[in-house]
């Protein structure tokens, strides 16, 4: 693969479109452990933070990946820095991708799809749209999306590669954790994956158990006392007849 | 389960957050018989009424039930009352939940749902999001909600349980049949519900008919002379060949 | 089938619902043919136009189909112009509706379907709602629409049918060709069907040809040598480490 | 005015469009005073409920009326019940429309704005659109609505008026207290209206008070000590340095 | 103005981007007096249809223009086509513009307008975003919209100009008739100007009418006998007390 | 002022809501300069980043603000932390708020707003709701918001004060220099101010004599070369007459 550098120093500090080459991914077997918590506990485990906006959608049904994000950002309507962040895909990655202004053309198809499953890409989270739905299906090449459309899109301007990107309303950097299933899609900043992953742990277990007793039929306000007594508390009002509506 | 009283005497008109406890449920077998009709023939035997905003959508495929309604208001991003509504729930019941300022967090997930199936609630009505929907689909409890999102909720703020609210744009009491499947969810008003059964299979009835007839190519214009000679009267004008565009 | 002549002569050049009888519908074996390309090839094929807006969704899963528009205007809430548009289809058609100002209500369910089908049309395509949506799924009436809704509609007042109607924000004129699949809707003007179906094809072979390629581990910006040479000109720039963020 | 009589017996208990003749309309002196207090704390002086959806906005600047609702209900598309509404109007009246399923139809312009306000009709409430805005600002005839719209509607369809209808997401009953302002529109139960603006009252004057230290640069966290004992209970973290990111 | 002639003949019938240079613009004098009509009366006198989506909103309150349409299509994010579109402007064109996509981006802002206006340009009806909104209302030119948005654009993909498009829904022609008000965007085509144009004044006189018999509080339903008679036709019961709710 | 200390150490690297004390504003005169470039040229000046997402509305017209971002996060329907973060008020700040899911609820009247002129806040950016709008007009506190809503809020849950937040879909960080107009919010990097305000002084002067030429009625095409041989690159067709449609 070939490693550019740079063809001009910045004078300013203002942003110009940028790929980064080398990133801090972390350890991908961790990364990888948190496909067995999924997104709700994950989100539950890390204080309610770090889930994207429910527009981002998954397109297929009863699947769960976790990957490292590739991060990606593109123009309105204009799919080439797709292609440049695939020569940056490493084993493990998920790619992410957002436009710098709202869009919901059809960024990434089969073609893509294809190029992305052979480096070892787990699948997509795109804040816009994607096609060829039906093929990303049947190769089982998962996505979160904000669209499906076919709208296609050019090939004319540059934006950045693996830097950080705001995508369905929240920050992600590349090497950072990503959690997608049917519920939607997590990121957990990379420094905080350990801590996450063990909260998230506990956190299932303490589900399992509480499951079970509520399939007996105990209720919540009986197990957590608290629940109940904050009822009283509040002043909560319980009538046996309905007076005034 | 505790009964609890009134823990003050209101003072004014103006409503604080209560739970009424006795509900008239009605006949239950009457209730249930409407999962036979389904929703766009009751909502068409009560005269086009009845019919929940279709933002609430089914999150599972093929599934109809009917039930009666228990009634649940939440703040936004707070699911304390669906905890205080779980202990009011009666075999048969059908869980409607508003939140009192329009929300998309998940109020809803797998736990809430175990209890739920083992006091007999027979699904959910959220105008709001459900999450852990994996798992709600491979339990087999049927949901129809505004959103999917594992956005978690705090249990802070009261509200009201079992008395009328407004959901999906259309007001429910307590005690209501709910009628819910592919199409999307409908209200019968418990005083109407065998009036509208009984027309509604009138109705069922006479489609019958008319599917057979046009499965044979008969026009509708045909079998019901009122539609084609209501053209006429409109003035509608047939023309071989498009003039004017 | 009775044949109407104009019941009134106009005298002004102002619009007058009107029933078109008599349609160009070309070669229908061409026009079958595009169900072997699917949408976002016929879409590129013909340089990016003619995709209908992506709010009109398929409503079932792995369906091809490509027809001949029947096109129909309706008024909001109002189906009357369904029935006088199924009594101008011809097999091969695929109906294609469009409310005069929005609307979601559900203008087409199972016993209009049974009239389609038995009349050979293909599929509906609606810039609104439709309902009884299970039935249509377990027929196999293949529907593309903007909502599911049970919301039933009244029959009193006209529109067009089979004129040129703007739907998913494209014109679409009677006769025209329409393909959809799971990406969404397209139109081909039926002048452009020939040329755009040979384009279309060899549009398909090359890319079969970059499906291979791709799946070995090759990268669109070396298969693509512009596509690479397109960054140096525009100069993006390729560093190692992330300085100012 | 003219004194129907029904022209026909319900059989069934299923709802049938209807016009209810005589409400009751309470106190025209205490509606009017809200006016002095506006949507904000009519609503906060109701314990935050009331409030319509602010997808219903004000079509004029710097306008609060207080009225009493007289409700409508209109199909979509279709206005033929505001004229049959306006029969009903008397002075101190605010019309509130509802269309049955959602439509964004210009239901309302200036000819039906003259004829209400010579009923002494105080402005209009609906959840559609509206036309002809700029008479209607000249006139001085206030407006919150869903939408601005030409759309022209037709007149073929009846509807109930002057019973229950949910508007902007509230039940309102002919003959509530209806407030609008620029924040919006609230509504007030009439059984509710003497309390509501007793409690108001208390609340603007508090709410005086609390100006006035505010603008001396008095902080709320230390006139309301609870406000910020709470932090400490909360375990709300105070640091200098921002030390992880 | 430079004068071109095509690069290349078309081999196919696919759709290539283009510029038509000669227009047929029909009598400036004519299309002028529609700004004495507006849009809601406009769009009355051709039988309810050409108005454009609402979400096309005036950026400015008070102003109605009418003028001679110059269409132009551009790319998502790139507004090169409305430069070239000024090439074509003449004095009392108003300018359409419509992207390929939906997008929000800020194609249009002051020094665009005041290209435009240089050139005798009326205004502008955009299906996307504009930008430096405040200079624009200073120097008094008028702006239809669907967003204000400060996100630039490119100038890389070419489209269309001067040939029918679809913006707001509706499909307008390069020299139809654009009314533009308070109320929204409504096109008349051009073959049908002058019998609009009769329609719409005879329509103005009638309203005028009306109006001063309503300000009397003379009622529509006594004004207008059919509109009461069908009521009784349709059944509408009149009740004095409302019975079951 | 109090200054509190961590009320506990954080075991984890989870994060937990906290407060920042101390952060670095920078050069206030440097800030406030960007009052004379407006949304749109400092978008422009660093390459067309920054810009929240344009459903942040002005809720005034006329009006450009430049400070310092105060960042605060709320929970859904919960304006505690608003209190907490007027604590940290610094002159010249903006106050940027934004909650941790999607909320339209009013959650800043005009009681914060005098709090906040108190301490000299120049305006607020909330990616949400705000109430109490026609005295935050006459006091003339600006306001950048997602909706107006008089629907009020509890302060039951705390969150991040002076921490990046996503607000309008771009990351902002204590510190920032926030630029507001009639076009919308943009966000500058305090590290990149400077340079940024240098390059958009130059872009504003190239724009101004732009503006000159086009006044005389020069067209871009003209004036930049490039962009009319661009056209010819790309195969544009000019034709005087209108084939193919």
């Amino acid at each position: 693969m070939p490693q550019y550098v740079p063809v001009t120093d910045r004078k300013t500090m203002i942003a110009m479109p940028r790929v980064i080459t080398e990133i801090d991914r972390g350890d991908l077997e961790l990364t990888s452990a948190f496909v067995e918590i999924g997104v709700a506990t994950t989100h539950e485990a890390q204080e309610r933070t770090g889930l994207l906006n429910h527009r981002l959608k998954p397109r297929q049904q009863g699947v769960t990946i976790a990957g490292t994000a590739l991060t990606c950002e593109v123009p309105p309507g204009d799919n080439w820095m797709i292609h440049v962040a695939l020569e940056q895909a490493r084993p493990g990655d998920i790619l992410v991708v957002s436009p710098t202004s709202p869009c919901d053309d059809g960024y990434f198809g089969d073609l893509l799809a294809t190029s992305a499953a052979a480096h070892g890409v787990r699948g997509l989270v795109i804040d816009a749209g994607v096609r060829d739905i039906k093929t990303l299906r049947e190769m089982g090449f998962p996505v979160w999306s904000k669209a499906i459309s076919a709208q296609g899109t050019v090939k004319e301007t540059t934006a950045n590669v693996q830097l950080p990107i705001v995508c369905g309303d929240r920050q992600i950097s590349p090497g950072d954790v990503i959690v997608a299933d049917d519920d939607g899609v997590c990121v957990v900043p990379r420094a905080a994956a350990p801590a996450v992953l063990r909260a998230a742990r506990e956190r299932a277990a303490a589900e399992d158990e509480k499951r079970a007793l509520y399939a007996t039929g105990q209720l919540s306000l009986d197990l957590n006392p608290t629940l109940r007594s904050g009822l009283l508390r509040k002043g909560l009002l319980y009538e046996r007849e309905q007076g005034f509506n």
